[in-house]
């Protein structure tokens, strides 16, 4: 925006606002609009649900309990008490999930978290195969089209399965009880741990398969001190390569992950 | 790091490992070494305390409750149970906070949330006026030096406060109870919403100063549909200027706010 459209723009609000002391103020300033900062970003995806107590769960629990403490015609403001196990919505697992002595949540270094994204799309074979395992191959052929993942990289599964996340489909669990979705197969994860990868994220309730009978690859990567996103939204969005990933896990000292704010800046 | 190094590192971690599926991924992958996608980063700055029982807050309870609910050696993996008030920790404040019918959390759109950061260094006067309240003249003064705050952008106060998470002197009670730390003054609310800015921070435990009446300025700023952000750490570590704060705010449906992860990309 040029200059003078945002002086137009100020302006305009300022008069619609009427507030003298603000005018006043932006008079004095000089005109030298800045630009916005982008950092080269065009274009900002969230990948992050919005987390209610029906959002689909591992254990088919209630993802979250909201009791309102504060009201704001009472109180002068609104307040919720919050209610959850770590693991529920779009959330982190940290090293310590998993491993004896790994790292918690807060502890994981935060340039750690700010990551070239790597999309891998399996969609076709999700849809074909939901309990589908991504294989060190499937990882061989991206890079084939689209180069190699970058040291320091989040890799990203994209199965499709945030388009299932208001539907059984998610879950997907078969007559016994166990559930169906796609996830990492084990020894993807020395390859990625070989690539220097930081993360990785999966648009389903785990990083393991999800009929895995012993989450070997949650052992594999977070056992090696790396962290996890789960059940991340609009993956679709992004390209292949050339996005980043801010991992806004939460900061919760001694935590084992938890729910958080995945946003990628492409 | 050079081709030839980057595939050293990866076969020295692969041989350690004796990973022979992930070495034929590896070698059969195109020797087309990524730079690390920066997007103009050259240093990552977070913004957020850990959060812990002991974190100080605004009431004076205890910040967090979290009790271990799976245990390695007996499920397998380690999990705990949280439960707080949303308003803790390094947290942002929504406009349902402060306003009948203002947005929730999840409904702040993502776009608001990647901003030009200006961050205005009210340290001295802070360390001499405890209940310090920034001026719009203080603003006018900023901008004279450092150039107008562009539209979308996050104004974040550095009080040198986070420097006192540790002590008595965050929340700074006096002998009546009343706290004392800096803040907003409120006709700064009116100046901000001229200027176009999408949100603010403080390093304080609130957008109005400690011993505010009557909470004007979170009433203004957040019934304008903007968000907030308190406790906020690490401001001292960017400049006035050119920062972009990634302000991770929890996607909780109907949420007033919670604890994030707010970072900066400088």
């Amino acid at each position: 925006m040029c200059d003078a459209c945002i002086m137009r723009t100020v302006a305009a609000k300022l008069g619609r606002r009427g507030v003298l002391a603000a005018v006043a103020a932006a008079a004095a300033a000089p005109a030298m609009a800045q630009p916005v900062r982008t950092a080269g970003i065009s274009r900002v995806v969230d990948l992050t649900h919005a987390l209610s107590p029906s959002f689909p769960t591992f254990g088919g629990s209630p993802a979250i309990e909201m009791e309102q403490v504060n009201v704001l015609a009472k109180d002068g403001y609104n307040m919720h008490r919050l209610s959850y196990v770590e693991h529920v919505g779009t959330h982190f697992d940290a090293p310590l999930h998993f491993s004896a002595g790994g790292a918690p949540v807060d502890a994981i270094p935060v340039a750690q978290l700010v990551c070239p994204l790597v999309v891998l799309d399996v969609r076709a074979k999700a849809a074909a195969e939901p309990d589908y395992q991504v294989t060190p191959e499937d990882i061989a052929a991206h890079e084939a089209s689209h180069g190699r993942i970058p040291q320091g990289a989040c890799l990203a599964l994209n199965a499709g399965w945030d388009a299932h996340v208001g539907t059984p489909r998610f879950r997907n669990a078969d007559a016994g009880g166990k559930l169906r979705f796609p996830g990492f197969r084990p020894d993807v994860a020395p390859l990625l741990l070989g690539r220097g990868a930081a993360g990785v994220a999966v648009d389903t309730l785990s990083l393991d398969h999800g009929s895995s009978p012993d989450f070997a690859f949650h052992v594999a990567w977070l056992g090696a001190g790396k962290w996890g996103l789960e059940c991340a939204a609009n993956l679709g969005q992004l390209p292949a390569t050339g996005a980043t990933i801010v991992a806004g896990a939460p900061k919760i000292a001694g935590g084992t992950g938890g729910p958080g704010r995945a946003i990628a800046l492409a």
